[in-house]
């Protein structure tokens, strides 16, 4: 049951401590944008985010909050806490820069706990800070990531949905078909119906954000998206009848269009108007070389199709970064805009 | 035999007359870089050049040629056009924006008389006009593109010698392993030879362009490179080892690198040194998506592998601008540049 709340609430996930997660959300929380309208409260250890603060250079007070119902009366210039129960004591010992199982089960305790409390109807929206598979993985989580993680989590044991992940940065908005697999795989796995979807998911997301009738690119997957056949038939068999399914729906779905033009296409930057608002892209690589090729600072991942606005930043953990104060926060406040424009 | 000429002429084929081609190349031409070196002569009909000129607006006298060697002597201000023989008496008869045998032969035949001048000593360099797949083949030429004709001229009925193409704009070179074939053939065509071929080829034109050690960035082909053979095993089978005897021969290669973020991290631009010269690309897309992603305009086409320099614009015929005088030469130009830069 949702609580009555007068302010959307933002919950920041500190990620895996040994890495750059819990100084990134610091200076995320500590330097908000101005126009920010959520309240926002991190769901970390206390220990571990007064030493990230003093690192990043945060000179603002901790708030170490008892439940997360008092972020709802947060005054501004403080750093929200909230220490969700079963957090290891002694997570200040666990060598920063190194994969280590105490740090993998404690993010993923933040993780739990954030996604219980937005299930409750207690907050909005989550921004994960980057984990480490590894140290997941040493401190026995199944999961490979956080897609997959929060994927189960939503399906409360139900049937889990399709969600698919979403790169974008100021000029260009991504939405992928397959992500982490082999190339080999991913072109098995492209399939009209996998392709419809993500065309489904990549429209409701954009109706989402307020756009009346999204433009959507699909990319080919071969070199000139097959050149009629003759490069691949992957375009003839699955990703023209997925777009002439999906225009039937009334989706304005177009393509599929070369994979090496259609980027640059819809990039919407100063004196270029995109000429899409998404492009529905084959592989991990088509999808995110553009987004990444102006810098990786202002890129946000979205993960499309949970049945909750969660962003993360476009870069991990940065072990060689972790605890020098230097890394950069951009990333993260972009995907804190990301989730205040989506709750909005 | 070479003949001794002072200076070093630059052909240029007019491509598919019934494209843009012929504007394009008028317009360059026309328009020379103030500090270009080199003499020009356009390999074409001289009644279609007339007439380019006329639609692209260049009021430029046309010289026509008798004999390559008069562009030795050749004033500027004018647009020499040597027209070869045996070209056809009726192409201004072709319909323009169309596929038409005619314009594909007429095609054809320039750049055979360009390469056949080259091996003769009559000239330098060839920038190639774009050309038309189906034309050429409805001409009865065999070869789908430039490269695999001038590979062929090249070789003069003897071995085929390895030609890779290369993409360069103003921020940004890629070698590609793979081009024209699907992404699955491509992925096949992925061997430590192959890679090993293209890096070599890559450090031989990097020599060329005067580089003393270029810094040599090879791409994985799978999502993170691979992530340690979870993501496919292509980077451990074939591409680590092409790099390592890369390295034994004393090339200063590396990688594999992740694709989502090698080309931005050899991105040369202002305020941003690229940390490599050049990018070894295993398929066409994720090299070409970031060269083209900040606009065509400036991406040039280069061959390697041929025993003389040849460059082309790195777009097509653009049959639907053929004849409005509206075609962008920008790529034309930066194509002549970069040969001339290739002569110097």
């Amino acid at each position: 049951m949702k609580t009555q709340r007068a302010n959307k609430l933002i919950l920041l996930s500190m990620g895996d401590l040994c890495g750059i997660g819990p100084e990134v959300v610091a200076k995320a929380v500590a330097e908000p944008a101005p126009d920010l309208a959520a309240k926002l409260c991190v769901i970390g250890d206390v220990a571990v985010m007064r030493r990230a603060m003093d690192w990043a250079g945060v000179k603002l007070p901790l708030l170490s909050l008892s439940t997360l119902d008092e972020a709802e009366t947060l005054p501004p210039g403080c750093v929200a806490v909230w220490q969700p129960e079963g957090m290891a004591a002694d997570l200040l010992a666990c060598p920063v820069g190194q994969i280590d199982a105490r740090a993998g089960a404690a993010a993923a305790l933040c993780i739990a706990a954030a996604v219980t409390a937005i299930q409750a109807g207690q907050a909005d929206a989550l921004v994960t800070a980057p984990i480490h598979k590894e140290a997941l993985h040493a401190a026995g989580v199944g999961y490979p990531g956080h897609t997959e993680m929060l994927q189960a989590m939503a399906a409360n044991g139900g049937e889990v949905a399709p969600v698919r992940m979403m790169l974008a940065n100021q000029e260009l908005r991504v939405v992928l078909v397959t992500i982490h697999c082999s190339l080999r795989q991913a072109i098995d796995l492209i399939s009209l119906e996998r392709v419809l979807e993500t065309i489904r998911i990549a429209q409701r997301a954009m109706l989402n954000f307020g756009l009346k009738a999204p433009r959507i690119a699909v990319a080919g997957l071969n070199p000139h998206a097959g050149e009629g056949g003759l490069f691949g038939d992957e375009e003839i068999r699955h990703i023209a009848p997925a777009i002439a399914r999906a225009r039937a729906e009334g989706i304005d779905a177009s393509g599929p269009y070369a994979p090496d033009t259609v980027f640059m296409r819809a990039r919407d930057a100063l004196g270029h108007a995109g000429e899409f608002d998404v492009v529905v892209a084959m592989t991990h690589d088509h999808g995110l070389i553009p987004v990444k090729y102006l810098g990786v600072e202002q890129g946000v991942n979205v993960s499309l199709g949970l049945p909750f606005v969660r962003t993360s930043p476009d870069h991990g953990t940065a072990f060689d970064l972790a605890g020098s104060g230097r890394a950069d926060a951009s990333s993260m406040k972009a995907a804190l805009a990301m989730a205040a424009s989506m709750l909005a």
